[in-house]
């Protein structure tokens, strides 16, 4: 897909078909990861894939807007370290919301739907991914086939007008 | 461009033709800004814009690491609402974080490089873009066409190795 339709097509999906994703598309979502830009090329990420359903479900509870992790062909849980500094770990974040959009990118242009959540309960997201100390997942992000309808570019976005967004030399 | 030749290509430029952005190429990338995705659909961004010489190189001195910005075509200047609490400012960083991948990607797409820089100096910048208090410049993207070479797939990138970052089921 053309990249310019793919930016516009992205949309949050969070109703899958039961198609699995095949081995080459998943692999290809988590290299949009891996390769994206971070300070310092730090590159401040791991990416745990799962694909199982039962261990899918229980991944949905960390959170109350992690439903839709139940029934994704595959969810990719972004962890990260933990930094001493607020600064350090803003540009943590920063980092993986880059390699978010990279992965959400490179997924439709497959034709794959996603959306993200946040986790609540680290313990247990821990105890889930087998993540070690030191590290927390800072989000995940759901990946499936749109029961809805194909992703197509977005006319009309929910969004702040451009207008108001933009500024010209000044605020 | 295709998307998968996009998030391949993208590359840190930091030395630019002279080459200005036409208006449409500019906007094109401040509108994949606009659409990103944001938690809640808080979009808590302002992109200001500067394409003039002078104040560019101004805007290079805010931060040690931002120089390219003086000799950049334009220049974004992501503005974010300050947050009290931190969990808040990490939404607020990754999806900065989004939407800087979004608007790079949208360059890329027009054989537009770009290459991020941190603030150091919060009042100077203030100052030279003259955003309301409240709000601060979390990051800088600086654009321009790529002197060196054009935006092509990189092969191999230099990151952690794929079977390092990406983990099956569990870490």
């Amino acid at each position: 897909m053309e990249t310019w339709d793919a930016i516009r097509a992205r949309r949050n999906v969070r109703v899958y078909t039961g198609q699995p994703i095949e081995g080459p598309a998943l692999d290809r979502i988590l290299e949009a990861g891996r390769r994206s830009p971070s300070s310092q090329n730090t590159q401040p990420w791991d990416f745990v894939v799962v694909t199982d359903r039962a261990q899918l479900q229980d991944l949905s509870k960390v959170w109350q807007g992690a439903r839709h992790v139940a029934n994704s062909a595959a969810t990719v849980a972004l962890v990260a370290p933990m930094r001493s500094e607020e600064s350090q770990r803003g540009w943590v974040r920063y980092d993986l919301g880059q390699a978010t959009m990279s992965m959400m990118l490179a997924a439709v242009d497959q034709g794959i739907g996603s959306a993200h959540a946040a986790v609540g309960d680290q313990d247990r997201v821990r105890q889930l991914l087998g993540f070690p100390e030191g590290r927390f997942c800072a989000s995940l992000i759901a990946f499936g086939y749109p029961a809805d309808r194909p992703l197509r570019p977005i006319r009309n976005p929910n969004r702040r007008p451009f207008d108001e967004v933009v500024h010209r030399g000044r605020w």
